[in-house]
């Protein structure tokens, strides 16, 4: 009888569960089928759908039915008490936030995502600049009323709400490591690239054979088509619970590999998704351990296995009879080097694997300075230029390539861009251990079998749920917690120019 | 201060409207989109939120407001009123209906349709036949709830699900002469036909050339595509509310024609979900009048408008530069003959116009034999192939093209049938006035103009969402209650060979 009330709050959070699994139908939909007019119903929907969920989450029958489990807490397993942490700590940072505080944040954010798109389609920051400052005043409210409820700093508890544990002290020791040991690489790798021949892929590709070749792949990683889809969006997403999984990528007919490595990227969050613990797919120990675990998935498919040799002697046949090509150009070595060609640009989204990390430096260190006031949101255009002046030595002609790039900040996502650079660091580090645990990983890779590397996966992360925190699980898996040095190596092991 | 409870009534309705519209999505996603390994958890969602939108509905609270508005109707203007009487009517019926019969009805169609796909598959009635009469038995016991409830007959209350204030005995008139005067129109008809030259068109259509058609059709009709989508499915169906509309049909290669009428069908359909009251949008006095309405505005559109020469000429232009057609085989007149050619056959769905009302027939005998326990459900193929023989002069070699087409009775449709039939009535009686009211409706059809045709279905129909009852709706609209001589006229006019 002494489990009464933690069954209770199963019951709960698989309605819950249900009521998110809907909200992501309506969210795929709305980028994928919906047509604009009706917009406004959808968002009328997800509102609902969102209420719902957060009433049965916040309520104070819910609290109650955590108390009395809590204090029976002898009687439940293992997973069952990471199941009632998890679900504590949902409800802790439900309820920390007043409504007052939700409501202004969801109105700042809805206000400044419409104003944001504005100021993009006219490449001018200026009108954004008011919505942005009133967007991280109710971020900073919001993280404030976070940190005193679980005892940590404000912007901790941003960082928290991604990716749970995360401490920003941590985070600047490995930024200052990339700082230091990556922007040095780039000159040296480029001038070597140059000597290095490639040949372009000029021609177009019709987007229903690359489609054809997005599915042909998923289907050898094992993505299975009979609970999931691959379809067509603005940008390339995941969405979905394992029961029903879709996912998108962008397709550009003049250049392919966009489109290809967008459907590793997003597999890898879906393989994740799909190897979540069954037995606990409703509750919330059956989630994924953050976002920055999550994004590591994405990572370590797209760059660590799809930009690599054995990867594209997998490939290349199969891009040649689903694109109706052949050649040198359509070489396994040939694509192997367009994969892994680096070059200074401007746009986060197109970076290749080693200017990548460098985007995030630039926006770890405005972010922090908008959070805390030492940076005036009107002064965001130049300081942004000027750190790409620094870092990469490029500098946008306008702020459509400049600081309106990314909407994270709009929509009041402070804390996340973090998460991108803890999933490279993460991913390489789960990288090198693979590598130790399966020796010939590459030549099954090479011959299309991805059985062992995603066993591998499974094993060490999928399968663990949200169980442990992240760092321990991390640190289960690999031996040690975060340490971006493997990151390093990973990069001047890979790319023979850098030194 | 009166109106607070009519108020939190509309408010509560709101609520179970925008639940109701997220049902829809899913599923329009689930007949579209949905992996086929995904239905265990779409069941699970739709069930959520239709209990969610159940309870709303049901609740005692709502009896209350209901109670306290009823005592201050005083206060309300007409649609206010009409709006009241409305949600009183879907209260009082799902009040009637107790849980354990919702349970029990829920199982058997759930476990029959189940059944009812593998007899199908196997073309063979017999093991179906113990679901059947279990989904009988319960449809029994809830049509008496029902019944008992609003103080009608127990067939009376299944009508009055789809079709409110129908009654069996006016549908027996409307039945007899429809069996009376239709039949003996078929074979000198098809004598007739037999000598009148037509084309066939055997060459495939790709299916993409359909859909373009499909659209340009709709966009001409004043299908609001920023509203609403055209996509394919295994049957043609509408979902969806005015703010987003998803219209589906069939396309066959070899038989564009199919899919051309179910794209008129279906956008009849939507095109009076568009057209309901949009300051009701949200509540039960803003929905459509109940499914004989609804489908008299689909044949409308398919048969007296589509299935016609002024049409037809509209449409040929379009089919020639959609599929990149010429030639005599495709002029109006051609495809004119081509879609109000009649032929005995075995399937409803297949069915031409004049044949169509003659399978109708067949269920309305056999669905109340079934119901009242006169004919016992082992004996139905038997039943119904003697009825098709009597009615058609055609037999069916197994089940599959006989008493297994249709999933309405393994699904609990019961009373259903019968507003096909009640569709076809209204739809002729609408068509003569406004054929009076519009003279030159023909020249406009012809060139393309649907603005008047649709402007007078809103005045009539459409605007006046469900603040009449639907015998009063059609009087207000046409003069006269519904009348199957129009009908039977309608198809003397315009068949030449049948008298």
């Amino acid at each position: 009888m002494s489990t009464v009330s933690y069954r209770q709050l199963e019951k709960r959070f698989h309605r819950i569960h249900l009521l998110r699994s809907i909200e992501q139908v309506l969210r795929w939909d709305g980028e994928v089928m919906l047509p604009t007019g009706s917009a406004p119903i959808r968002a009328e929907q997800l509102a609902l759908l969102e209420t719902e969920s957060n009433s049965i989450l916040r309520s104070r029958k819910t609290g109650h039915l955590l108390d009395r489990a809590e204090s029976h807490a002898s009687a439940l397993n293992d997973w069952q008490s990471a199941n009632l942490r998890e679900m504590r700590r949902l409800w802790q940072q439900a309820n920390a936030i007043p409504h007052r505080i939700v409501n202004a944040f969801h109105r700042a954010t809805t206000r400044a995502d419409m104003q944001w798109r504005l100021a993009l389609a006219e490449g001018n920051f200026a009108p954004l600049a008011p919505h942005l400052e009133r967007v991280i005043e109710v971020v900073r409210d919001k993280a404030l009323a976070l940190g005193t409820a679980v005892g940590c700093s404000p912007y901790d508890a941003l960082l928290n709400e991604h990716d749970p544990g995360r401490r920003e002290a941590e985070l600047e020791r490995v930024f200052a490591k990339v700082a230091l040991g990556v922007p040095p690489l780039i000159a040296p790798l480029i001038d070597f690239q140059s000597r290095q021949p490639v040949m372009a892929i000029a021609e177009p590709t019709p987007v229903a054979r690359q489609k054809d070749l997005g599915k042909r792949v998923m289907k050898a990683l094992g993505f299975p088509f009979n609970k999931g889809r691959l379809d067509e969006s603005l940008h390339p997403f995941t969405e979905g619970t394992a029961a029903d999984i879709r996912v998108t990528s962008r397709f550009d007919r003049y250049n392919f590999m966009t489109g290809l490595m967008g459907v590793l990227h997003e597999t890898g969050h879906a393989m994740y998704d799909y190897g979540l613990p069954g037995d606990w797919a409703t509750q919330p120990v059956g989630r994924d351990r953050g976002m920055a675990m999550h994004e590591s998935q994405a990572l370590f498919l797209e760059m660590m296995i799809g930009r690599d040799r054995p990867f594209m002697k997998f490939c290349a046949p199969l891009i040649g009879s689903a694109f109706r090509v052949e050649g040198k150009k359509w070489s396994a070595e040939n694509l192997y080097r367009l994969a892994t060609r680096v070059q200074r640009s401007l746009i986060r989204m197109d970076a290749d694997e080693v200017t990548y990390p460098v985007h995030l430096l630039v926006r770890w260190e405005l972010e922090r300075a908008l959070f805390d006031g030492t940076l005036a949101v009107r002064h965001l255009p130049e300081a942004w230029n000027e750190n790409m002046r620094r870092y990469l030595g490029l500098v946008p002609s306008n702020d459509r390539d400049g600081c309106l790039q990314d909407s994270h900040w709009p929509l009041g996502y402070f804390g996340y861009f973090s998460t991108y650079m803890m999933g490279l660091v993460i991913a390489a580090q789960l990288y090198r251990v693979m590598r130790l645990d399966l020796p010939d990983f590459e030549s099954a890779v090479a011959a299309g079998r991805f059985g062992p590397l995603f066993e591998w996966l499974e094993h060490k992360i999928y399968g663990q749920g949200a169980r442990l925190g992240s760092e321990e699980l991390l640190r289960q898996a690999t031996g040690e917690a975060a340490n971006p040095e493997h990151y390093l190596d990973y990069l001047k092991n890979k790319y023979p120019g850098a030194h």
